[in-house]
């Protein structure tokens, strides 16, 4: 037997059906004390999610939910026409099951795993949902899309529904905690890869688990993480958190009917932390659960680009908006703004759309000109628009690296002589300064404009904000469709 | 901003849709030329895919091909009705499409995707499926199960059929020699991790895919791997390979559309071999694509337990045949084996069928008796038999150093005085020693046998041997359903 046939001989032992065998050989290293010994941390997190109560939720929390839930519908409707959703739509509907869900903004429905699937993909599709910014994961994804279509095939109420849906953000929030950076500078697109277990704890929970079950489901779901950041740029980026939401759901599905898997998929020698990560914290998993809320620092981004050119536009807007300013009076645009900015998005004269999410001078430009920097702003009719471009032109930018990069200092200088400032210390859309309840209904009604007609908008960012008191979560699914 | 936000801003930009920027810095670094630039591994892969025609097969493998699919279609009836089976199904077909494909040995019939991991999941359930002793890949799980289901959906010949079969494994096998053994030491189930690819090649293939979307099937596969080696002794490991068919024939479909995805999933900086693996070697996937077969390499089980045991049961079942020896013949049985043998098989008294799997002198007494070591050797009621009880008691073992893993030295002692000695070289079912077509039907019949009639087993295995010769490979599923 050759040196590699026996390596794999061995290896094909390991892999047999004598796993038993196998891991006692392991085990009996691994059964001297470890020093570094996590404990049960997939057991808390499981007795959490199978016990954590809906009138233990601070008003904060629920309150942060509807706006993580108001805002994820918002982008599902908007990515709803895309080509992307067209596509996996078509591409998969012929294997289909019952019409049991809906798709936002659509009028197909389909079974709800693969209603799951598209409602996922259909948020992510501009980058424009929400961000819990120690993670960079999108939690809403992964979660809303899982148990929305669940409240369409069973009944949920909307206390339940809301409570589920904290339950999951935790979930992946604090997983992603226990890994990041490591994990996702290794190149994991961390959204589809935690999200997966937000997605089997939200419809774990609303399936009626129990403890064991939810093991289990945590076990399956940790088998299939999904995601490469290599994908960005294409549309499979969005198919990561479609898809991790429907891997969720599927483990929270099998795990109800005792499809066994291992009960410390997180923590195990061979689980998912020690697999898909370099680090690992496991206390941000299993600490203060239930007291602290990872979705107390979602948030939400106010403009359809990168967030580096946020303040500029942040700031512009403010001095538009204040100063009643049209184009014709600005003589010049002065920016000073941290080094990334120009290293990012110094695209001079941008010729499309996409274009003009990597050019600084459009952005303020367009902020200027429409008060506004939304994914209608960044269509191609608009980057052509000679008033904009013509404005562009009079941006310059100054790098200044005391500048942080949640802040810009600008200055207007208009034909009559006056100079407007404008300082602008921490974004809108950070932790420090949220956009207002306000300003995420005109974002969706923007993302919605065109898809639904206004009156259905208004009811279904109603329904969005009086979730916790609808008797029928999946009310605001049907809601949500297209007539 | 505090530190943690800070690097966190940066961080979402990155996750951001200005990923086009992004990438264009990083790229900054990486356009100085890199010594070990790996070249265009997915694309020389994909034009393989795509190009490789069924007439320029040898011979060799197409009869391994068709070993490797009746074996597999063996083990898919042997494990319909497991409770692992029985279980994906109830949880999964309220969700299910159209009735477009069966599963083998049962009567339901389900949309194709979710035939797929169903037949996927029953082939591994006994682990007595086909092993690629390189990668310790199950080869034939994630590619046959696909295209089994997609030739009762589509029409294809059973030619064209066979032909990606091949493609599947040649995919997944070299994909898993470039990584392995790091990325198997580090926990994937490596079955299921590369077994993605093979099934996208396969149903890609099939489907027509153009060398473009082939390198997008490949990315949507990539981005999709599924298997933790901590699910060992879980149903969850039987799902990795059903899940690994799944997700690749959604990719395939996917792509097919022109959903678009990474060019160079394999080896991109932050592809499926950099973040899945620590070593690579990409020569094992584009060297000699075309002239040099894994499936060559495949091997099969003869008996259902790990294969530690296998070199004792091979020779006490020669023994016993050659002698015509029964049980109440023999006063001793000596095996002089690897060390370890004892140390993972050296249970005295099996009291359950999967405690005598780890037993060698059960597995030793069963040989002698029923000359056979199959699933059904390894039955709660077989261990109980007290003629075997009493001859395991007159096993005994020699820890042997000079004994190789495939190897063994029984002498039989009988009543009468003589004795017979044995010297097994190379196990059955190595490379070196395969198991003959005629033991493969053998193992099929016994593992169809009470599941399928006898002509409908016969007829199922003469199709296998005769795949390349059916006008539509279809005619093998229908076959190998329960009726």
């Amino acid at each position: 037997m050759s040196q590699i046939h026996r390596r794999n001989f061995l290896g094909a032992l390991a892999a047999s059906s004598c796993v038993g065998a196998v891991s006692g050989v392991e085990d009996a290293a691994a059964a001297e004390p470890d020093p570094a010994d996590p404990g049960d941390v997939t057991g808390a997190l499981a007795r959490y999610i199978v016990s954590a109560r809906a009138e233990d939720l601070p008003a904060a929390v629920r309150k942060e939910a509807k706006r993580t839930l108001l805002n994820w519908a918002g982008c599902a409707i908007g990515g709803s026409r895309h080509e992307t959703t067209g596509i996996a739509i078509s591409a998969l509907a012929p294997f289909a099951g019952p019409a049991q869900a809906g798709i936002l903004g659509r009028h197909e429905r389909l079974d709800i795993l693969n209603a799951v699937l598209i409602n996922g993909i259909s948020s992510h599709i501009f980058d424009y949902d929400d961000t819990h910014l120690k993670t960079i994961i999108h939690p809403a994804g992964p979660v809303a899309s899982a148990i929305l279509a669940l409240s369409e095939y069973q009944h949920l109420s909307g206390r339940d529904f809301l409570n589920a849906l904290v339950i999951g953000v935790e979930t992946e929030c604090r997983i992603g905690n226990a890994v990041y950076p490591a994990h996702y500078d290794v190149g994991w697109h961390i959204t589809g890869t935690a999200g997966v277990f937000g997605a089997a704890a939200a419809t774990g929970r609303l399936l009626g688990l129990n403890e064991q079950q939810m093991r289990w489901a945590l076990g399956i779901a940790a088998t299939q993480p999904v995601g490469l950041r290599e994908m960005f740029g294409s549309m499979t980026k969005s198919f990561h958190p479609g898809r991790a939401a429907q891997n969720g759901m599927t483990a929270a599905l099998l795990a109800a009917r005792n499809f066994t898997s291992s009960d410390h998929a997180l923590e195990a020698k061979r689980g998912w932390a020690n697999v898909l990560s370099t680090s690992r914290k496991y206390d941000e998993i299993t600490g203060q659960l239930g007291s602290r809320y990872e979705i107390l620092l979602n948030t939400y981004k106010p403009f359809a680009c990168g967030v580096v050119m946020h303040p500029a536009i942040d700031g512009c807007v403010q001095l538009r908006n204040e100063n009643k300013l049209s184009a014709s009076q600005i003589d010049q645009v002065e920016l000073r703004v941290h080094p990334l900015v120009l290293e990012l998005t110094g695209k001079k004269a941008p010729r499309t759309g996409l274009d003009g999410k990597f050019s600084i001078y459009y952005a303020a430009a367009v902020a200027i000109v429409a008060g506004a920097a939304g994914e209608r702003q960044f269509s191609d009719s608009m980057v052509r628009n000679p008033e904009i471009a013509a404005l562009s032109e009079r941006v310059s930018t100054i790098v200044d690296p005391s500048i942080r990069e949640d802040q810009v200092r600008i200055r207007i200088v208009l034909h009559d002589g006056r100079k407007l400032d404008k300082f602008v210390e921490h974004v809108i859309g950070s932790v420090e300064n949220p956009m207002s309840d306000a300003a995420l209904e005109a974002k969706f009604t923007d993302l919605a404009s065109g898809i639904l007609p206004p009156a259905q908008i208004r009811r279904v960012m109603e329904m969005c904000w009086s979730i916790d008191y609808l008797p029928a979560a999946g009310a605001l699914a049907k809601a949500a469709a297209a007539s």
